[in-house]
């Protein structure tokens, strides 16, 4: 497999800059995600998506299998045309939603067996079935394997059979979506925090051979700290020519820790979730416009944003939004909030061309102050 | 007073179409005001709105004066900038919202006193404090009179009692709001459906002297063909060279009605309510987006217009945002179904101009199915 091409047009560390070329479109890396979730940004029109400079968003397989079921979408155009994006589109497998969303049947060697949370319904989740789904019917421009994961922390021996198994499920995958000039297929990486393990799944991925590598099984409750440490070496055990994508992550300061370490592609819910819930990201850290010392302030949340959401409202509306539980008050939120973690993608895109990634990681920390007044997590 | 210069361009039998020109901005008339009822038209950006061709927002005097209050409005520079709308902003009284929201507390000649839905504090409206909050604190461009309605049907006594009562409180809202250049005050007409109460209440407001006359207490139960009746004869009432607005009205059907004798402007909150429940207006009625026909009509809801949400999204892609409860649905079928109010009273000017305006009705009720397959009140 060659893969789309993609070009680091900077190094600075460990963390790299670059492009990766789709057909749908340029991917500027390292690049954020927006989730969306069923066919939509929650709240968000494609066009206020676009206005934050988002350059492919993320589909869930899950969702979109139940309803509409990935047939409707097929019969509909397939995603793209479904929701209006035409920018490139990454799907997931399934498998995380299935594992945290569904009553789980059963899992075995050769699927695994659900029942839906929206009507109790019974489906499979097969390797081949996933690729069906993501390539054939949704039409996405990356597909990702199917895997399996556990939750952090878990005994070695349930970490080791994850891992072995989610390499196998790799290679049927792979398997069975062939050989495609427009559309990528990504393995996944797990193993836990263990190094062994890690190592060990890159090593069958590399094997395999994929177009883009996940690091998967982070961020599932292990913390910052053993995130961070598991993020010093588990990038490297994976194809440095090609993408390097950690799954589910996260907030800003496990972004800018991740790209530090050479992680190039994203996506969380955070942004858009946090926005539903009143709460802001900012370069000083998440606040909550809920909280009274908003209510006659009167400057917008950026006014340096080409964002209507965060230049044109005052913290004083946004607060009123809020408190009247409007629903402009979490379309303004979660706008906002996508626009800085792309603000974010592009400072950190920039101070890796300029060398000065270090200094940035250092300065941002510094800056964000989590538990500040007003804030939430 | 002689209140802003109202130009009637062409007449076509009792219709009129013109343009009332306020330092914000001209009015074309026939007008529809979309409600802007807390500082915000319910799912939409000011930029969605205004998209839609909207010149006038409504904001409701009641919901600001309790939450963020019109002190903190004021404070903030006024509704126009706490909200971002610049074109111009016609403020209700308070007193209808007081009637069917609050617990009220007791109505005296002096004022209406009354308990917040929201947190049960008790405040009191008279037609001085609804002229200082609209006036001098939202800083409202069109204001309203304190009145006070009945719902109908009423016994003739208290019909008379309320319409007398509303003329007493037009003479008290006139002294308190002065003679202002950039601001008007509009009388507001009542008498349910009785002609004799009808023209002694036109009398009285032609008396004390307002820029422009609302025609209150209809479409308070009393039924179409009821509203109809009493528009035959109830605008015709008021000074022909002024603006004429029938507060609270409605449905599509209803507007041509009443622009059909005579009506200059209207508002609602039909069109965002009934789009934040799945609900679209068409030319051929209401369709409610649910309904399993649509789960695969690939043709979006209007592709002549230039509003994004009529013409850029599938019926199949909005049947399935309303179906997974997205806040998306509710965004689009708002914004589709205050641009389709825009484009009707657009269609009426231009019919008015046309001296076509009675075909126009005709041809539109023909095509309006109210109770059709997949509609839903």
């Amino acid at each position: 497999m060659a893969g789309f091409p993609f070009t680091i047009a900077a190094t600075d560390g460990k963390a790299r800059t670059g492009v990766l070329a789709t057909p749908r479109g340029e991917i500027r890396t390292p690049a954020f995600m927006p989730v969306g979730t069923a066919g939509t940004v929650k709240a968000l029109t494609v066009d206020q998506v676009a206005a934050t400079g988002a350059d492919i968003l993320l589909g869930n397989t899950y969702h979109l299998m139940l309803r509409p079921t990935a047939e409707r979408v097929k019969r509909l155009g397939g995603l793209h045309r479904f929701m209006r994006w035409e920018k490139p589109i990454l799907t997931d497998s399934g498998g995380f939603q299935v594992m945290s969303l569904s009553k789980i049947s059963k899992v075995t060697e050769e699927s695994v067996t659900f029942q839906s949370h929206i009507d109790g319904s019974r489906h499979a989740l097969s390797p081949e079935r996933s690729m069906e789904i993501q390539a054939d019917l949704l039409g996405s421009d990356i597909v990702m394997q199917l895997d399996e994961l556990v939750a952090l922390p878990a005994p070695p021996e349930r970490a080791a059979d994850a891992m072995r198994r989610s390499a196998r499920w790799g290679q049927r995958s792979k398997n069975a979506f062939g050989e495609r000039d427009v559309q990528n297929l990504f393995g996944i990486q797990q193993g836990g925090l263990d190094p062994a393990l890690r190592r060990e799944s890159a090593d069958r991925l590399r094997e395999i051979g994929f177009d883009g590598y996940a690091i998967g099984g982070l961020a599932v409750g292990e913390g910052h700290q053993a995130m961070c440490e598991a993020l010093d070496f588990a990038p490297a055990m994976l194809p440095v020519e090609r993408p390097r994508y950690l799954m589910g992550v996260g907030k800003p300061i496990d972004i800018v820790e991740a790209v530090y370490r050479g992680v190039d592609m994203f996506d969380c819910v955070l942004p858009t979730r946090s926005g539903r819930h009143g709460q802001a990201w900012t370069w000083e850290g998440p606040v909550n416009l809920k909280n009274a010392r908003f209510a006659e302030d009167d400057a917008p949340l950026d006014p340096s944003s080409d964002v209507p959401a965060s230049r044109d409202y005052s913290k004083a509306y946004l607060h009123h939004l809020v408190k009247a539980e409007e629903i402009l008050g979490q379309v303004l939120l979660s706008w906002h909030n996508l626009a800085f973690f792309q603000a974010l993608m592009a400072e950190m895109r920039a101070a890796i061309a300029a060398g000065t990634m270090e200094a940035f990681r250092t300065a941002f920390a510094a800056r964000q102050r989590p538990s500040g007044p007003g804030t939430s997590a």
